[in-house]
């Protein structure tokens, strides 16, 4: 199907999507179950199982550091590791504009497919829509995970006394897009990565996890304002502490850009008892994607849902989520 | 938030966002699990699981016997239960295009979550998106299902001598559609509805089920093609036998359609040994959505992988999958 692009017949239900499914995504996404073709899949379960959800409506769709489908994969998979669920499954949703090429599809599935592959998880069922439009690509996935006995990680459980930690530098999936979009050169990637085993790892060391939240659209700051709305407790960072690439913070400089509103992909933060904070980061510093891991703050009970960054110079600011547009758009 | 839009800034994923589902969806689809707006969702499991995923991409969004919110319950529900799965939790993944306006996505949001309660299954996470357009709206919604000990439903289980039932009029909803986008005037409703009851009456009455298959895009011909070839068995329907009401043979009869490759959105085929035919057709044409089912054919192993119809002066012609576009598109 070289050169060929996606056409509104190939959402007919009829024989060009069934060539499309077993042309196009039946190779990338081979396994058992998928094979099967059937309505639904059948797997095996789990008592406690955690589920959840993500549309992919990025542009560019391909981008330094990744592309959509590897987004895609990574924004579920982070999501269950984020309740402490090992991800098994997943299930996408294509909705393909008329006009997509079906190379640059092929290359997004494929992505797809070695990205599921990096997290542990088997995609299991799909479904493809074809709309009028001009070559723009969606993609949603749902992911389901076993979430093994006692293990409770919830935003409620930030207690007083505990340590703040990111897993890496911050904005770079934002600012990596926007550098695409801006036609800007730089040397910025997206950070879009599964957290599999960094998680399985922090699990697995017996630390008292108490928050895992993936710092996504919104950026740390939002993300840190909803966990203290969520446990209502004081959240308090040091501005100096939070890591920034030393490019990221050139090009925000640049356009008055703040990476602590700036969207990531393969970041996480982890809230975890002081004591166990030097083994925490130790772990995330000695996983695949989290060299730069840093302790960046602890949470205090003075006003609960507030967030502060303390400056350098030890002043104080209040952050807040995110208010209107905030920053160029990059989903 | 009476008379406004959808704007970019709903998909910030800051202030506007959150206001967008505090009003929205978190009022419609309130559950003790989505209330916690945790990343994932943890819902207890079962030993084994049904898995699926649909997007629905239909216009116009509001038709004469639904909306796009009900046929997103409806068709991830159904596919679940074709298995012999029973639903239990949905996620809904929304990308909304500017300018959508919020009354109407209310009324979607509504329509699905009484479409839920309908059927029976929780919805346990979600996600919005905002893309540039012109008030569009496209919902994916991925399903769970608890399959209980024993039940195998399965495209490959149809056997030489079963019979093929259908639970009732076929190309209602594609008659509706395609009457809405034509401006032309019609009684017909679509079919859109869950058949959950059907199922778990189907299930529990001991007949042993060899397939289920709910008929949707591509049509009856294009399913029981695909269950013929699945099966590597012979299907063969009585053209006279499919019930189609007298409104959509006409709407078919005046555009040139053929209701065997019209969609249908609560309408399902079910294979079962012809010695449980009438007992199936009996709790079928009881069930809320099956009044009008029929014994439509039966299967042998003349030659495997074909399906054919009957006509009523005895002959016999060869049905393939819809081939290319087929008739006006509706999704």
């Amino acid at each position: 199907m070289k050169n060929d692009t996606i056409m509104m017949v190939h959402g007919s239900g009829g024989n060009a999507t069934n060539t499309l499914i077993h042309e196009i995504f039946a190779d990338a996404f081979s396994n058992d179950v998928l094979n099967r073709m059937e309505d639904a899949a059948v797997v095996p379960g789990s008592e406690r199982i955690a589920v959840t959800t993500d549309s992919f409506v990025v542009t560019p769709l391909q981008f330094r550091g990744g592309d959509i489908g590897r987004l895609s994969v990574c924004g579920t998979v982070n999501d269950l590791l984020m309740r402490g669920a090992v991800p098994k499954y997943l299930t996408c949703g294509f909705i393909l504009e008329e006009g997509l090429s079906l190379d640059q599809l092929q290359i997004f599935v494929r992505s797809m497919a070695d990205t599921a592959a990096e997290a542990g998880v088997q995609i299991i069922a799909g479904d493809t829509k074809v709309i009028e439009g001009a070559g723009g690509c969606y993609i949603n996935t749902a992911g389901v995970g076993f979430l093994p006995e006692n293990v409770d990680i919830s935003a409620v459980n930030a207690a007083a006394g505990d340590a703040i930690l990111v897993s890496g530098t911050m904005g770079d999936h934002h600012a990596a897009l926007l550098s695409e979009r801006m036609s800007i050169q730089t040397e910025i990637r997206s950070d879009a990565a599964p957290l599999t085993e960094m998680v399985s790892r922090l699990t697995a060391s017996g630390i008292a996890l108490h928050t895992l939240r993936d710092v996504t659209r919104g950026g740390l700051a939002t993300v840190l304002k909803e966990l203290a709305l969520a446990s209502r407790k004081t959240f308090v960072i040091r501005d100096n502490a939070v890591p920034v690439s030393a490019e990221v913070r050139g090009f925000c400089g640049l356009l008055g850009l703040d990476p602590l509103y700036m969207g990531n992909e393969g970041k996480l933060v982890a809230v975890v008892p002081a004591s166990d904070a030097d083994r925490a980061l130790e772990i995330m510093q000695a996983s695949r994607y989290g060299k730069d891991a840093a302790l960046i703050g602890y949470i205090s009970e003075e006003e609960p849902g507030e967030l502060y960054a303390e400056t350098e110079i030890g002043g104080r600011r209040v952050l807040d989520i995110l208010q209107g547009e905030g920053l160029p758009r990059i989903c």
